[in-house]
């Protein structure tokens, strides 16, 4: 029983205007310091010596796929899979699941998104090997991350009974909550982060899905049997958009979930890629030799295909100051969720050149 | 008796870092709007009605004389005047002085600086005329501006009597004064800015020379006389370094003033470069389609040699953004003098490619 891993990595993201953009989303930056390097090759980096890139396929969108196997050398080109339209998890979950067990009948996989960032990998794979293990017995397995603030952004996860040596069950999946009922989840300690990260063996996906989406199960299935890009592209824009926790999980019975504690960050806003920085005693994330006077907790990147440039920062804290090659975004760093609104009003604008 | 200018433009000016560096400095930055117009491609153009550019000369230092010529394409190359070495004022309005009496000995002469603005450029040219009128009489005439502020960065001329239809006579030059000084200067009526614009005919200014600055003016005239570069090269730098103010305006007896009120502005910091933007309603100069939301008196440029970039200034108010190439600078518009000690820094650490 050899363990596999699905990296989820389709999104589009809007929230790091003006480095995101559509043919450039989330995962394909280097958000999280470490020399340039991708969140999405970082994320293939850390599960290596668990599991090699030979073991490790990618999903992305056809659009994104060059430039995901680019940022990839080391996983085989043939393991990245190419959604033809953006049906949400289920299906894709479904194709990997078939192209799984034609290869390996035994697979234990795992999906992982692919735009998260870890601090503590030794931790990290640690928590992957008992969610592995999980699996391998035959619950569908999520990892629950231990909550270190009430965060409103997030769902939960209840925690029910041991199951396992390593494992609670599933109580149940919860939704985000208000801030009280977050507070109460931290205080509690009977809810974890939901991460997006679940394990199972594919053929009891498999069963899970003839159970609760069988047209999906039986499509997916033919399509993989076809083995052609042309059936792909025939079959995948019409199985149904669901994501795998409202068409499967939340249906299934036997579920597990592992705790965690590995310096999870979701990476959601350019505050993220600051608190992720590497700071200097006056909290600022800049580039090398950056010259400032009276300046804390900024943060600037450049990711245009230019040089590096000098920066000067005087007599300004807590500021985002981010460019490209077309366009820059100053904003204060408390209020980095607002870059939602420059994209609306790209999108109103019709300024495709920009999204 | 023709008029003639003689402008200014040899200063190197760091105060508008990252945008000026030796090899570009203020003058040749667009920094008052006008579609990307050069301070001194502005200085010539409002000029032209009055003195078309065959009788315009431009003294500048070798080093930017390519660039010079570059901006002014109306101005022959030849009446680019090079200095091999900086030697402040006098000596290269001496070499002008030679220039013009070999070319016309019934000159005047408007000496001007080449990097300021004028808002209302018919005053502005009505006043030159006066003092154009004013020099041809045979007084050595400057121009004064009606202060609108006790601004203690500038020096001060004091009236005296009346002096022919449109002048008067210059009582005193006055240092840049304290606060208290500044504000009882601007109530009491009686001084005016000296903005650094001297007229005079061409034959009393040698004569002026040869009085105060006998051998200057003895060397100069060698110097033209030779009328080769090599005698440019051999000569100007052996030419006492001291300003045409303190080396003959104060020694002076017969000296004129025209007041003059036309919306001028020295361009002394990324502050003024505001100050003469095209704001929109809220106050910010951005470039246009720019994306503002809670944004106001901010001030963006962008001097580098790629395309325009799309601006979005968020939850930001009265910051100066300016970026090229290879720099960014971030600063409250109220610092924007600070400016300099990013300039020191970066000559400690030996930054000439910054510079």
């Amino acid at each position: 029983m050899a363990d596999y891993a699905v990296i989820m990595a389709g999104g589009a993201g809007t929230r790091f205007w003006p480095a995101s953009r559509e043919a450039r989303p989330k995962q394909l930056l280097p958000l999280a310091g470490g020399a340039g390097e991708s969140l999405l090759a970082a994320t293939v980096k850390r599960l290596a010596p668990l599991v090699p890139p030979e073991r490790i396929y990618v999903v992305t969108a056809e659009r994104l796929a060059e430039a995901t196997i680019a940022a990839l050398p080391d996983v085989p080109p043939a393991q990245i899979l190419r959604e033809p339209a953006p049906r949400n998890t289920a299906p894709c979950i479904a194709w990997a699941t078939e192209v799984l067990l034609a290869r390996d009948p035994d697979a234990v996989v795992a999906v992982l998104p692919s735009d998260h960032h870890i601090a503590d990998e030794p931790s990290f794979r640690a928590v992957l090997e008992r969610a592995y293990a999980t699996a391998r017995e035959g619950a569908c397995t999520t990892v629950g991350i231990v909550p270190t603030r009430a965060e409103t952004g997030f769902g939960y996860i209840e925690l029910g009974d041991a199951r396992g040596p390593h494992a609670r069950a599933v109580a149940r999946f919860v939704e985000k909550p208000d801030r009280a009922r977050a507070e109460g989840y931290v205080a509690g300690g009977k809810h974890l982060w939901n991460a997006g990260m679940f394990f199972f063996r594919a053929d009891v996906m498999r069963g899970l899905l003839a159970t609760h989406l069988p047209a999906m199960a039986e499509s997916t299935r033919a399509m993989v049997a076809r083995g052609t890009a042309e059936a792909v592209a025939e079959v995948f824009p019409t199985l149904q958009s669901v994501s795998i926790d409202v068409g499967v999980m939340e249906q299934a019975k036997d579920l597990a979930v592992v705790p965690g504690s590995f310096g999870w960050s979701d990476v959601g806003s350019w505050q993220s890629a600051w608190e992720l920085g590497a700071q200097d005693a006056a909290g600022n994330v800049l580039p090398a030799g950056a010259f400032t006077v009276d300046a804390a907790r900024n943060y600037f990147a450049n990711l245009g295909s230019g040089r590096a440039k000098h920066v000067a920062f005087v007599g300004v804290s807590d500021l985002v100051v981010v460019e490209t090659d077309d366009a820059v975004l100053v904003v204060p760093r408390e209020r980095a969720q607002d870059v939602k609104l420059v994209v609306e009003a790209l999108k109103s604008a019709g300024r495709k050149d920009l999204l």
